[in-house]
């Protein structure tokens, strides 16, 4: 599923292996509008963490498979970056996404597990103002019913001003499956923290 | 069901909207005992976190609801108020009811959304010495089973002291559907604070 | 089960009451080589947090069930330690496995109830450099199913350096059905510390 609109094309997309907003990156987010055919739409970044990925040893599955799961009529991703497997890495990235481009959403991937380089959990949880513990603790239990492993994931969610992180597993198969949960939740939280809902 | 006796009546509570205790919430405090016919009773707060009730501009229906579905042979409630949803405001009260009231419970509703202004479980989390999680996450895995929005609920529970505080939702469904779960566990809960069950 | 190689025998385990490694305990770690028959072994430190098994008062049941078990197969019980409910007791022991000894795993017992002695959870989470939430939301939701007061565990689990702490419950049945959930996933989750799984 391509995003045309209000956004370069996911081929044009320079995927930017450095922590620092790239050109290109910094482009698409600034022509997404957030509004298409009058609707407003969810202003998605996606963060793959992954240090193979970021040294370009490895695709970056999981973060195109987030992109193309998103519905188009709903979701518009801005922005996609790679970083490695450091804290301050991460959380940098984060506080741009929040701060400066101001996107709703960051679908995090990869370096939720017990690794010792995984640290993606702590980044968000340090530059987070309030925390979402049900998305994770929902992606853990459903998860539980196809592998054990799933209670592994140390993933968390949080809001840092008005953008809600989600931590979503760095396999291709862990960001399907947790993707479901987060399609049906995300747009009423996306309206929740707009100050909607009340 | 109206606590008749060692309290005033539910009638003459008069809802305090602002920060602090009132005359008749004080006395209310003052006069329950937490012994009804040799039986020990377990001593609650409500504390409903709305701006709109504390303005007065909504009924404080969540707050009523509460005070209703506590079986009057185990709960006596104590005292009932209203605070914007304002931190401070909040921890003020849970700390009033903690270490001056020395009530069992409080039980909250409302703030536990995603709005700009939501922050009952930061206000919670900040007071309270001890976490317990596990109320808050069945609360969300069994809400998930009528509305996969239960997953948005940020409610918390912890311990100040020797009284449990335990994070409702504020809508008047939500709040209904989490009693069950209060009603459960907090008898043993309490037993567990005062030190017994060992 | 006896764990005979490279580890004292369970019979000759001298139970240290006091807060610190005793000789016995201290000589049980060092001639765990973690391998046996050319096996990788997780290597698993026990401490039960009690007041009365500390001061001798209490048969420690629920380490013993802890240690039997775990199938020698696949872990090794390095040390048994025994320590009151006091906070900065236990966040030495579990200091001590981690940076000096070196274990695997450390599986307390007890202190995770809301008791005002109860304060395994804090000391846990003192020390722990990372969170691992999962393990503690499946043992309450699925002990939720026995019991409703599986809830109110407030067990955490996290990972100090090298090392998992999972805090179990306190009593018998309790540890025995939470084992069952760590038997599914510790092998794994000790293979990821290490750096596999990727």
């Amino acid at each position: 599923m391509l995003k045309l609109e209000s956004c370069l094309t996911a081929g044009s997309l320079l995927y930017t292996n450095r922590s620092g907003a790239d050109t290109h990156d910094r482009l698409r987010i600034e022509q997404s509008t957030g509004v298409r055919e009058g609707v407003h739409m969810i202003r998605v970044a996606i963060l793959t963490v992954s240090d193979s990925c970021s040294r370009g040893e490895r695709d970056d599955l999981s973060g195109r498979i987030i992109e193309e799961i998103l519905p188009e009529d709903r979701f518009q991703v801005c922005a996609r970056r790679i970083v490695p497997d450091d804290q301050d890495a991460i959380a940098r990235e984060l506080v741009d996404f929040a701060d400066v481009a101001g996107v709703d959403v960051v679908l995090t991937t990869g370096g939720t597990g017990l690794g010792p380089r995984d640290v993606t959990p702590e980044a968000t949880g340090a530059v987070c103002d309030r925390i979402v513990p049900g998305i994770s603790e929902t992606m853990r239990a459903q998860g539980l019913a196809k592998t054990p492993y799933a209670i592994l994931s140390r993933g968390t969610a949080g809001i840092r001003n008005n953008t809600l992180v989600i931590n979503l597993p760095g396999s291709p198969k862990g960001v399907r499956e947790c993707l479901e949960i987060v399609l049906k939740v995300v747009p009423h939280a996306v309206d929740m923290m707009r100050g909607g809902g009340h």
